[in-house]
Order: C-alpha cells, then structure tokens, then sequence
C-alpha cells in the first residue's frame, strides 16, 4: 500500500522556469522530483500533483503537493524526511513539513481557496534592496486609496474572462474571497487575493489593471467594468512574475481558513 | 567650489565581487561610480570614499559614503537625485538617500561605529527561503544561550588579532560596543555585532567562533580565550560571507547612536 505525502513547499521562483516539469529546463516540480528519488529510490515517489502550477519567475511560500510513496520505503524515513530533503535541494527550493495524508487528499482537488501576495515599490531609491528578488519596481507614485477601491468592486463571484488567457471550453467564473492592498512598514505596497481557484495569469491581470488605476491612467470603475467584457481584456497589463508569492493553500480541516502551513514542522533531525 | 555628498546605499552582495572597484569585475563602487557619472557627467563625482569596504558576498542596508560634486553641476539635480539615481541603478544597489555634508564630513574616518548583522537558520527545512541569499543554512541545532554567553566576552575593548587576518603594522585594538545573538520570529538567528572599526574578516571570524560553540564543538570560554593569542587563530572558521549584512554606521550628531538611515529620504520625482 502507499502511502500518501502532503508536501509543504517554499521557493524563490527567480532561477526556475515555473514549476511544471520541462525537458532541459529547471523546474521546481523536476528539482523537487530528483530530490525525492534520492530519497526514496527510483520509482519511490510518484503522482507529484500541486495545488497551484506556479508561472516561470513566481515565488512560493505557502504552496502544497502530494505524491504516493510505498509504505516499505516511507517507514524508516519518515521521522527524518523533512531534515534529509532539506539536505537534497538547493537553497532556493525548501519542504518545510511532509506529512502523511488519507488517501483522498488531493493538493489540487481538495483545496478549498488559494491566496497570493503581490509587492511593488512605488519609491525605488527607498526599497528594501534585500527583497528586489520579489518585488516589482514602479517609477510613479500609487494612489493606494484608489487602488482598494478599484478591487473592492472585483471581490465576489464573476466571470474573470477579461482576466485569463483566451482559451477554449473552459469556465473563467471564479469567486474572489479577497483582494486588498496595504502599504507595509518599509513602504512596499502589497496586494492580497485570495480566490477558490484562478484562471492562468488571472492574479498578474488582477494587479496590471489596479496599477493602471494606482498610476492615474485609468479610473477607479475601468478594473470592475472590464468583467463585462466577457473576453480577455488586451488593454490588461499582466504584470510582471517577479512580484508574486503564493502564500497560502487553505484545506478542509485546516485550523484557520488561509492557515500558513510553512512554519509548522515535523521534522526531526537525522 | 565642490558640494560634499553622503550617500546612503543598499545592495545585495551576492552578485557583486564586493565593495572596491576592481577592473573586470562588477563591484558596488564600479557601477555606483558609472551611474553617478551618467548623472554628473565624466569627472563630475570625485573621492568616492565608503564607511565600510565589504567583501565579495556581503550585502549592506546601512552602508554611508560621501563624494564630491561640483556645485553647478549638484544644483540642476538637488531636489531629484535619489529618484534618478534609482533609475540608472541596478535592483541589486539602491542609494535611499542623498545629502549634502559640510566639507568635513567622511563617510571613513568621521564614523563612530559600525553595526553588522549576520543571519543563520539551524532548521533549513523551515528556513524564509525568500532569504536564501542574506541566510547560512547550518545543519545542526544551535544553543542560543551558550552563544549568548561566550559573546559577552568579546565586548569591550581586546585586541582581536586571533579574529584578524595577518596584516603587519596595523593595530588589532578595537572596542567591540554591542555582539548578541536572538532568534527571529520565523526562526532565524541573527547576530548584531557593533564595533568602532572592524579588521578585515573581523565580524565573520567572530560569527564563526561563536558558531563551533553553537554546536558544541567548542567550549563557552573558547571565543574569548583566544584573546589572548594576539595573533591570528587558525581554529577559528571565517563564517561564509552571504549571511552578513553591514545594516548601519553611526556618525556624530546622528539622531540615535546607530540610527538606521535608509528609511529617511530626501528624494523627489523629476
């Protein structure tokens, strides 16, 4: 019988080509997988499946994958996993806690709600220089006001076809729990989205028509308006990958609704 | 006349080979001079002196230097030159502010103390990856009061030759003002160390010291015993250079004695 492996998941997004798998290229689901086969042998880890299939470039503190293992080869490792992947990977690439899982969880399928941040800097020479690595650079002032009340009227239920790649016979109705922007202590302004599920790019386009409100090119109504369109909106920026986390996967049972799992450790050491 | 500037900069250390120009190779001082002289115009910034020359690797949020333009060619540029400097910089080196000094002024020798911090996880699994580059990863447990310990013996005023590399005619005399160590709230423990001057190598030799006490290699007292060596001590590792950060210089007349600095702008947008 297998066994089945929730696997809590941290990266810096800058030096993978996004997380599928792709010949020749480094990916955070092909590093992870050599990683995994080290430890529990060829053939040892299969059905790696993720919760939220990350574009090249995006960042990840909070993402969640499961794969199957036999039980004869998760035994002897199981107290020791966490600390021995650690071992394995690179510096940009962290499991933070494995654990075991029923049979049903599915990362994909059994999450409840996704939640992403996005950072940009609207005074470049005051930027935390230590964070540039997440965090995109604006050259003009953000209007914060306008830009929390540009997102207001895209929380809810709606067809965010405006806001997904053209593609065909496949739902764009999505329900946004939340989409907010504050302005952190060192002065990066962040945006958080939480949604059930989003269409590819969906969080970039979300952010590119609220920093065209921030700036002053378009009015506060232009990002809710663009739902009526029912079609990608090509006057939508996709902003660029770098500024985006995936910070939270939230799962029945959960303690807290958007509980980030990344702290929270079974690990033992070797 | 020349108008003497204080320049207050950031970088991350990773890509740089350190703080000193050196040809063919890509320093902090190399492109900062470039971008000052796509501003000011060939020879119009003159004796770009630094606070604290830092190795290859090691980034900096509080690093100080002055430089001296002349005065036709600073005033056109006064009220806008953070914002267009963070133009012609990279987004690993950002200057957070500019300001005009009385002649007297040297980022070096006018300097009161200089405060470093050195970060190191001892759960890697758990570790921020977004801070993989300013971040050691150390494989075993670390005992945070015995470090705590054996770094109260190195405050005050030694001669820190066993923490020095060999240099002839140079005095090793310093006054080490403030070395502790805490943990983080994500887990992470960090070192502050603050001293008038440092010796080259100094911080990392002290972190690395305290390091082999941190798990259990050496005894409490080793650290502050080899003060009595007067030369350089062999035993002692120089801690890897990525988990150092020089986070402020202090100067007469400064606010708080080691104010941070790199919130306080004087920008303006062109």
């Amino acid at each position: 019988m297998p066994v089945r492996l929730r696997l809590d998941v941290g990266y810096d997004g800058t030096d993978f080509s996004g997380w599928a798998a792709q010949p020749g290229r480094r990916t955070v689901a092909g590093v992870l997988q050599a990683a995994l086969e080290r430890l529990f042998g060829t053939g040892g880890a299969t059905g790696l499946t993720v919760a939220g299939r990350t574009d090249a470039g995006v960042h990840a503190t909070g993402q969640v994958c499961h794969l199957d293992v036999p039980a004869q080869r998760w035994a002897p490792l199981a107290s020791t996993v966490a600390y021995r992947l650690a071992g394995l990977l690179p510096a940009d690439l962290r499991v933070a806690a494995v654990t075991e899982v029923p049979a049903a969880f599915d990362a994909r399928f059994s999450a409840l709600s996704r939640r992403y941040a996005y950072r940009v800097t609207d005074t470049p020479w005051a930027a935390p220089v230590l964070r540039h690595r997440d965090t995109l650079t604006w050259p003009r002032p953000l209007d914060l006001a306008a830009m929390t009340e540009a997102a207001a009227a895209l929380v809810g239920e709606h067809d965010f076809a405006a806001y997904c790649r053209r593609k065909q016979n496949a739902s764009t109705i999505r329900t946004v729990l939340e989409l907010g922007w504050h302005r952190d202590p060192d002065g990066v302004l962040v945006a958080t989205v939480a949604a059930d599920a989003f269409c590819q790019a969906m969080v970039r386009s979300l952010v590119g028509a609220l920093l065209a409100v921030g700036d002053g090119r378009r009015p506060v109504p232009w990002p809710g308006g663009l739902l009526a369109l029912r079609q990608r909106a090509d006057a939508v920026m996709v902003a660029p990958p770098h500024g985006l986390t995936l910070v939270a996967v939230a799962y029945p049972g959960d303690a807290a609704g958007y509980a980030q799992r990344a702290g929270q450790t079974r690990a033992r050491r070797g």
